[in-house]
């Protein structure tokens, strides 16, 4: 992926291919537009992989809205960036439950939902998560939209006990969408 | 579906099973929150189904933020509302083509795509849409994210010639994701 220090692409470039802890490190302020050109990434507001997530498939990102979906406290910033590790979509497997600890009602997952009461799952919230197989976003709002969280088989081996796992800028279990990430 | 005029589902209440061209004629200044029970529907900013409009699929959307994902102008309100008819997921298909008049390249959708480029498409813009089936989402950035439009089958004969037939309120081409609105 590309990032510029300006809007448009414009101003400072930096090309990475493996993940970037920090971009103040190479000299920019903030990063104000970038680009995907293969795989997937998730760009974070903090350094260190801290702070509100996006995940960012491949596209071009011409200002900081396009990849701030969250209205309600939008990040106007990315710090750092990470590449995300997909499964093949076909393999994509995740358990739901109702409550924390893997515990209550469940449901199994292997698509993608833009409304999981639409799927027949009760409620607004999930308690736990457990990937299976692959890199799943799941988001706060249906559609995709709100608060977002990167779910992946390769972190905390794919177990997500309680919302502190899966993002401790919202403290919130409220997830009304979830979708398999694309590579 | 059910709307309020305050947040949190709170104040005035209404309950609608049939579109509604302005939410004004009921004697409400604006909604600000609501829920979709069940099936699809599509709010737009403006009454007469004018101005951004917002794919709503079942679920709870306690304030603006949960339907405006559109950060550089996200809309506060919603003034009318009517209902999307989608087919089965899996009968739903789509053309895109690379410029207006559905000339020039061609793709053929029939599942959900966060990212057009990641699936081969090049460059950042949809250029017209043929919908052969259900009902359809396309958004300005990938993973649904900037203004979205709807595409359905039971509207325009299903063709979309140019963007003035998808969208009027953003005079742009740029589409970089695209996917099947649930029932």
């Amino acid at each position: 992926m590309v990032v510029w220090d300006q809007d448009g692409f414009q101003g400072r470039r930096h090309e990475f291919t493996a993940e970037c802890p920090s971009v103040l490190d190479l000299g920019f302020e903030t990063v104000r537009s970038l680009k995907v050109l293969s795989g997937a990434w998730v760009g974070f507001e903090h350094a260190g992989f801290q702070g509100q997530q996006y995940v960012l498939e491949q596209g071009e990102y011409p200002s900081w809205d396009a990849w701030s979906g969250n209205t309600a406290y939008p990040s106007e910033r990315l710090t750092s960036f990470r590449p995300v590790a997909c499964a093949n979509h076909r393999d994509s497997r995740l358990t739901i439950f109702e409550q924390e600890n893997f515990l209550g009602k469940k449901g199994e997952l292997s698509d993608d939902y833009p409304s999981l009461q639409a799927m027949g799952w009760e409620g607004n919230e999930v308690g736990s998560f457990r990937v299976h197989s692959g890199a799943w976003v799941c988001s706060q709002f249906p559609g995709y939209r709100g608060y977002q969280y990167v779910l992946e088989c390769d972190h905390h081996s794919g177990d997500y006990k309680h919302f502190r796992e899966w993002g401790s800028h919202a403290q919130t279990f409220q997830v009304q969408s979830i979708r398999r990430i694309q590579q």
